[in-house]
């Protein structure tokens, strides 16, 4: 079988869908935040952050979100021109405050520290408070991969998930991501919701009418339950190893309160129910974490992508589970998916597009699309 | 419902386990790598690390390993006198080569080196290649809460478990340890394998002669089984998310393979199948990493314990599930196991205790029990 057209989220039905090129979409949503007095650079960040969840198949993380990046703009909760600064710092370290930019800003100035810091010192270590949703977390994780470093990153958020012996939305869907360089592409990007599902998910099935598999979430006295609009109303997702201890609940539930520790509690951003909406009223005080690792201050960089490399061979190397067509490596569907749509253009659920059609009325901007 | 004597683990039946007093297993331990030629403050080490296992009730990575370890000793594959040497080395970060020394010994020192390093630089970040198994991960994860520090633990290890498409074992239980300092004890340690259980539960379960709960591993054909004895033989354990991607299985795929980058790419240590055994024959170059975080470089020490006992405090705030009786944070269960055996003794089965017997006459020291 060959892999040169695997999309990881084909448009079904495809009648519900516009098929869209990646650079017209840059360059509208890039133009909704220049309108909206983002300085061009950052509204270009903005922009690719999204349009690079799109590409990758993370629909939930890409365009579908830019009325709520819009909305707080305009409700002053995400301001245009942030004062970001660095509190507290070292050689390798820092604390940063993102006075309430965008989060896709504060945190790729965060990760660039962070680089900058692993080009002389081996290791870059920031913690970042006031931030707010800043996409795909894989993104800035993957930032590191031009400069032949490790990166990684992680975010709290707002909580959707009943941690082990709970009822209701208390955790977050705390995102870990790790992205390191190969020689042979694509490049190892590791991006997991520490959920079972991030919600984006339960988004997609309840639009589909679909009923999710039982396990994902529960309702809102605790029992397993497959209808998606009860998970994300009165009930909550479940944590990696799902309802209790004996698949391993609990182990997802640490994962969640690791990122909360290093991206909330060490960086003074707000905690758990204490994290606000992007879209205000307030501030969300989104807290993220980023590290960069110079792999050159531990080994050669071919070195280090050769073993990469035999890793990877080694685990496809493995007879195949009769299940299975394929062994995935991470990040190797998202690099598939983002070099056809490349090619193909991208896949836009037709509300998403009626939804950024009233962006576009709304704010003054062109909207390049007949729909 | 008090908790003032919970056990974790609690001997069952307990006609199969004898109640040993710490100190006593701590010293018999130790006297028995003295022997070995071992050095009085290693022997200590690894003696303190094995019995901190059983007073946790991690009984699997305790004293029911010694075999392991003093036939590595006596193969020499594991060298009493290591020449460990840092390879690589800047302000913040280190590359140590083990030598082969006893796990327990390398991971002591490169951990109280991340932790050094973090006392001027903030952060500390050590990978290590040619060490033994470590014993629990946790250990060192916890050195630096004494330092007011984040620690953060990893090892790589023999291949166990079946990465999600493939059939058999090819990557480790691979554990992720963190553990924080709190205000109000216990401090946060999380110490989970990567895998829904590690190995341990399932020698517990063939001992006890009982059925595994279904979705822990498959079988040689790949599929589920209950049977902890064809999923140690020639099946294998999932990773935690399970069989497949519908409940997440590629994530805990992933983590193995972020811990597998971190312990054993970076280091230069041995990757996947060709990680060796403690007994030998030859090296088995496992791969650690670890690393510690100053809180003092972000924030001061009592805000920092004061906003992780907020994070704790509201999570066990939540409304309780109908199906738990409280809702636990990490660390906490082994805490508890910890005082009351640190009290009553703690419970080795009656085998290892034979075995344990069995080491001291071919080593040639007192066994201080009474069998």
């Amino acid at each position: 079988m060959s892999y040169e057209s695997y999309d990881k989220a084909p448009p079904i039905p495809p009648e519900d869908y516009y098929i869209v090129k990646h650079e017209d979409l840059l360059n509208f949503v890039k133009s909704v935040f220049v309108k909206l007095g983002v300085p061009e650079e950052h509204a270009y960040w903005t922009a690719d952050n999204l349009v690079t969840a799109d590409l990758r198949g993370i629909s939930s993380h890409g365009v579908a979100r830019l009325r709520r990046y819009v909305d707080g703009i305009i409700n002053g909760a995400v301001k245009t021109h942030p004062n970001i600064k660095i509190v507290k710092e070292g050689p390798v370290y820092a604390l940063v405050d993102g006075d309430s930019g965008l989060g896709q800003v504060v945190g790729r100035k965060a990760m660039e520290l962070a680089i900058s810091k692993a080009k002389d010192g081996g290791i870059g270590f920031v913690t970042v408070r006031m931030s707010n949703h800043f996409g795909i977390s894989g993104y800035y994780a993957m930032m590191a991969l031009d400069h032949d470093m490790i990166g990684i990153s992680m975010t709290n958020a707002r909580p959707l998930v009943a941690h082990t012996g709970a009822l209701g939305k208390w955790i977050g869907t705390n995102p870990i991501s790790l992205a390191a360089p190969t020689k042979v592409p694509p490049p190892f990007v590791l991006d997991m919701a520490t959920s079972i599902v991030p919600i984006g998910k339960m988004e997609v099935y309840s639009r589909r009418g679909k009923k999710a598999p039982l396990g994902w979430g529960i309702d809102g006295q605790g029992k397993l339950t497959d209808d998606p609009m009860i998970i994300r109303k009165e009930g909550a997702l479940l944590p990696l190893g799902g309802l209790g201890e004996t698949y391993g609940g609990h182990k997802g539930y640490g994962l969640a309160v690791l990122v909360e520790l290093l991206t909330g509690v060490l960086s003074g951003a707000a905690l758990l129910k204490d994290v606000g909406q992007t879209e205000g009223p307030g501030p969300s005080n989104v807290g993220h974490f980023f590290m960069a690792v110079n792999v050159e201050s531990f080994m050669p960089i071919d070195e280090f992508k050769e073993r990469m490399d035999y890793m990877i061979r080694t685990l496809k190397s493995a007879p195949l589970h009769p299940d299975f067509k394929r062994i995935w490596i991470h990040g190797e569907k998202s690099y598939l998916t983002t070099q056809k749509r490349m090619r193909d253009g991208i896949p836009i659920y037709k509300k998403v597009m009626s939804m950024m059609k009233e962006v576009a009325d709304r704010v003054g901007v062109e909207f390049p699309w007949e729909l």
